[in-house]
């Protein structure tokens, strides 16, 4: 698996009274498939990120989560250097546009909220979708990371983790580490 | 792509105070992605299923959906020689389980919810994992399908589509078949 530079995953628009369940399983996807940050632009939710941080805590690996500030983060990121990969259904198919983004850069994948401005289409560099039918953000950050990362994506370990599941067809077995 | 027997995805336990945005994604993913139905366990919505049915008639295919009766129905199904495989972050990889599946019968795919009784991991002839981590059964289910389909089941079309969504990198094109 080829690593690249730093991957990170913005959330826009969100809003806490309606969406913490999806973006936590934004968020929850993101840190499972190797994104190294997870980002929310529109509404604070620090219960969200302490949630986050419990789940890195017991499984390992460290999600940097931040509050950003949205479009003119976008933007800096951009003007920076980076690349930025906006999650859409009118995007180009992924496995298209995949081999046309650069690896040499740090990646921003920009996921839409409500009341995103169009612009957003002219700032990130790509516009990717993860098929044309309407489905699921959710659905469409996994498919574009193990995409990206390769096959292995998906059953990605973490050194440091306190609990380890390894399932199997019969029953699960938990290893917590800490028992050592 | 070989498209085997019927495909239908069941999720367990729905709460539709709690679930409905969730739920309403892994029905999206499952129709977008090539289920040939979409069953719910636990409170009925017939709200979500008009949804989907709009969905369907913008974006073509027929996406069943159906109230059923949670394990029964999965025990029926398993009965009368259909294949059931959970979706659980405690079951076998999935790259090492979907070999093993058999694609002559009917499969049905299960998703948990609230208060599923341990008895659904005997009752379902597979238990299977994407990935050992928590994270979403939205994403688990895409990724599920895109290994069982093939790589082009995120990239489907529609035959009878109204609307047919072709994206690029620099803006949407929308096509309403029914102005034709």
């Amino acid at each position: 698996m080829y690593m690249g530079e730093k991957l990170d995953v913005l959330r826009l628009g969100y809003r806490r009274g309606r969406d913490p369940r999806i973006t936590t399983h934004l968020a929850l996807v993101a840190r499972a498939m190797g994104a190294d940050g997870f980002f929310l632009a529109g509404d604070t939710d620090n219960e969200m990120f302490e949630n986050l941080n419990s789940v890195s805590d017991r499984f390992g690996g460290s999600l940097e989560t931040n509050h950003v500030s949205g479009m003119s983060y976008v933007k800096n990121h951009v003007k920076n250097g980076g690349v930025a990969v906006h999650l859409t259904m009118y995007g180009e198919p992924f496995r298209k546009a995949i081999p046309k983004i650069r690896r040499d850069r740090p990646v921003l994948i920009v996921v839409g909220g409500a009341k995103v401005p169009g612009d957003i289409y002219k700032i990130c560099q790509h516009n990717v979708a993860v098929g044309n039918q309407p489905h699921s953000e959710v659905a469409a950050l996994a498919l574009f990371m193990e995409a990206w990362f390769g096959d292995s994506a998906s059953e990605r370990k973490f050194d440091d983790a306190r609990l380890i599941i390894e399932g199997t067809n019969n029953g699960k077995l938990v290893r917590d580490m800490s028992d050592n």
